[in-house]
């Protein structure tokens, strides 16, 4: 099942997708919802981030490849993480498929994309087991995480480095029905691809990370789990349009712009 | 004015507090609001996080004698910030006055209180100037930043260190009428004072910070900004009781456990 969330009247409004079709729902697939007996198009509707987090979960250094560019990119020791410690980003920065990355002007060139499978979760839950982990995912949605290198480089947080306004696209919709394992990640740059990863070749994978977590925090319906990036990642420049597409899930599809 | 967030029939509730009596409203403090004829005391009601912030923002090592404490427990050298690099904070942390602090089983003995200022955003906004920033604060409450110190100084992140569940205590309420400049922050544990400072004299103040914050990333109604702790901080135990006072604001009151 396809979970859309868009602008109904001004509404933020859930509705299941078939096919090119939309039939919103009154309630929500976290609080439980019925079909109402509208059809909709998506010309018809302004899609919205999928889901408002209470809390937004982003894991770092989650694929090797990666870990060993980010490393050379802030002048660090390449070092695979140990132990799943999850990070955070914030809700400021989110925006829908389709609006704009804004790049402020006082950013260097080094304002990159990362491709990433974003878990959300379905229920509240707490220690959760090898066994039970995936129960507390209602879906699947794609997040671009976007950074500015010289930032995430020289701040001590990196705050403005991955939290500036419209810097976290995340999109189009939630799956709820996905196969991990045979899940592959594609970006696009102006439509060229740059990099295909296997999405599921994790350093610590989804399970590894919810088991963790859950052993000392609560998760809450709607809390997002951002998976991390594979290789190597280049410049975005006003005027580009980036692409990040998982099969069985969708394209996330963003411009990109400069401030004037 | 004095706001108070509580259940009602199992609601969330805000109203106003009045000496010794709330007076419920409809609405709240960001949306707008309208007393109610009803009178409430504090025996009547158990008090809430005065709110659950959108994006949960903290400001670290703003204090001079705090810096210096912090890096010899974590082994680094101590380094005054050059610039207000914001940090974050997670929800499922927050617990309100009265409510208990539960140290996990696998903890150290080393877990500790940080005594806060916490600032309350009121309205959207963006690009905030020295002279207008204070403007968009709608009041004042106070935090306890818990922390284990072992796990903030080997993780690599601060998710279970700073954000496991019980650890971010906020409240009472929120105090709308402040003079900054002449606040004090007092920390008692089992009633006996460890620390007494003058709450505004920060690395950065909060008009530092929102200034700052605000060239890049706009600021919704309810998000919070801890402005950081003071001096040494001491170890908390099983069948403590820890408080936080600012005068102009109030007492933020909670006990302690060790998971058993």
């Amino acid at each position: 099942m396809r979970w859309a969330r868009f602008a109904l009247n001004g509404t933020p409004t859930y509705g299941v997708v078939e096919g090119d079709i939309i039939i919103p729902v009154r309630g929500s697939p976290f609080d439980g919802w019925e079909r109402t007996p509208n059809r909709l198009t998506f010309d018809d509707v302004k899609l919205l981030v999928p889901v408002v987090p209470p809390t937004f979960y982003a894991c770092g250094m989650n694929y090797p490849e990666h870990v060993r560019e980010v490393a050379e990119k802030v002048g660090q020791k390449p070092n695979l993480p140990t132990q799943p410690d999850i990070g955070y980003r914030a809700n400021n920065a989110l925006i829908a498929h389709g609006e704009t990355i804004v790049i402020p002007k006082d950013a260097t060139d080094q304002v990159q994309y990362e491709g990433e499978l974003v878990a959300v979760i379905g229920r509240k839950c707490t220690g959760l087991t090898r066994d039970n982990a995936l129960t507390a995912v209602m879906g699947w949605t794609i997040g671009n995480d976007v950074s500015e290198r010289t930032w995430q480089k020289g701040d001590r947080t990196m705050w403005r480095s991955k939290n500036t306004d419209t810097f976290k696209p995340m999109g189009p919709w939630i799956e709820t029905d996905v196969d991990l394992e045979s899940l592959v990640t594609r970006v696009r740059l102006n439509g060229k691809q740059l990099i295909e990863f296997h999405t599921n070749a994790m350093v610590f994978g989804v399970v590894d990370y919810l088991v963790a977590m859950t052993r000392y925090l609560t998760l809450y319906p709607g809390d997002v789990v951002w998976m991390g990036t594979e290789g190597a990642t280049e410049n975005m420049k006003h005027g580009d349009t980036i692409e990040i597409e998982i099969n069985q899930i969708g394209t996330l599809r963003n411009p990109v712009v400069r401030e004037g």
